[in-house]
């Protein structure tokens, strides 16, 4: 029984891992299209549903190193992606803003994402794409469950 | 009925992008103890099944530049996880290698991965955990089928 969960464990985790580094892999050609790496996308991504974020907290979402992520905001500024803007209430304080530019990038990223998910999940029958979508709706709540406290 | 398939692809898309960096985060979070990025833990996992590999056919299997390739088989060497060595029969011909620390390095990260999931799968019943596995080796099966003229 235990044997069993343990031989389940193992192969859950070598096709997690797998699978991960083909989105990842499939991911950077679809941006590479666009002049923008991984972590870029995903620091547009947080700036994007977060407008008006400051660096420190961009740093934990994103889960960089700050000098990491400097280095990614001052690219992604040269680019036109986004802007710095002092806060007005305290000018100590940077905030960042997306510029109309990233808004296109994600929309056209996402939906060259889409159209790869699409040209796999036709080949799946109606009952295990729905499946599918509810094992990794259940897998993806658990992990961000056992994520919250860096959250 | 295509409307639905779009709200799935959309849905699926979506856990799959959250999924794959919750586990690239896990991972870097992992490797991070042993000094390893991870890049340099993705060629020690083809370094360690594909002994004797070139550096052409390591470039091939990442999905990465050479030069980047190189730059990360230089950290490497020097941090005693592989080794260069001419080919005998062909002298130009470069073939790399793992050294004993990196077998070390790769059985404690998988053990510490396969720690992080047995704690997600401790939370599903036998039912759900079997369907999960089932699911993602169907879409595995999918997405390498459709990665074959690259790999």
């Amino acid at each position: 029984m235990n044997e069993e969960f343990d031989v389940q464990v193992k192969q859950i985790e070598e096709l997690l891992r797998h699978v991960a580094f083909i989105i990842k892999k499939r991911g950077r050609d679809i941006l590479s299209d666009f002049g923008i790496t991984n972590p870029q996308f995903n620091a547009l991504l947080v700036l994007d549903s977060h407008p008006d974020i400051t660096m420190g907290e961009l740093c934990e979402r994103l889960y960089l190193a700050c000098s990491t992520a400097t280095d990614l905001i001052d690219r992604m500024e040269k680019n036109g992606l986004l802007e710095r803007r002092r806060d007005p209430e305290d000018r100590r304080v940077i905030r960042l803003r997306t510029m109309p530019k990233a808004k296109e990038v994600i929309e056209q990223v996402i939906q060259a994402r889409r159209r790869y998910v699409k040209s796999i999940l036709t080949k799946l029958d109606e009952k295990d794409i729905e499946t599918l979508a509810r094992s990794l709706q259940q897998l993806h709540s658990l992990m961000t469950e056992e994520n919250l406290p860096s959250q």
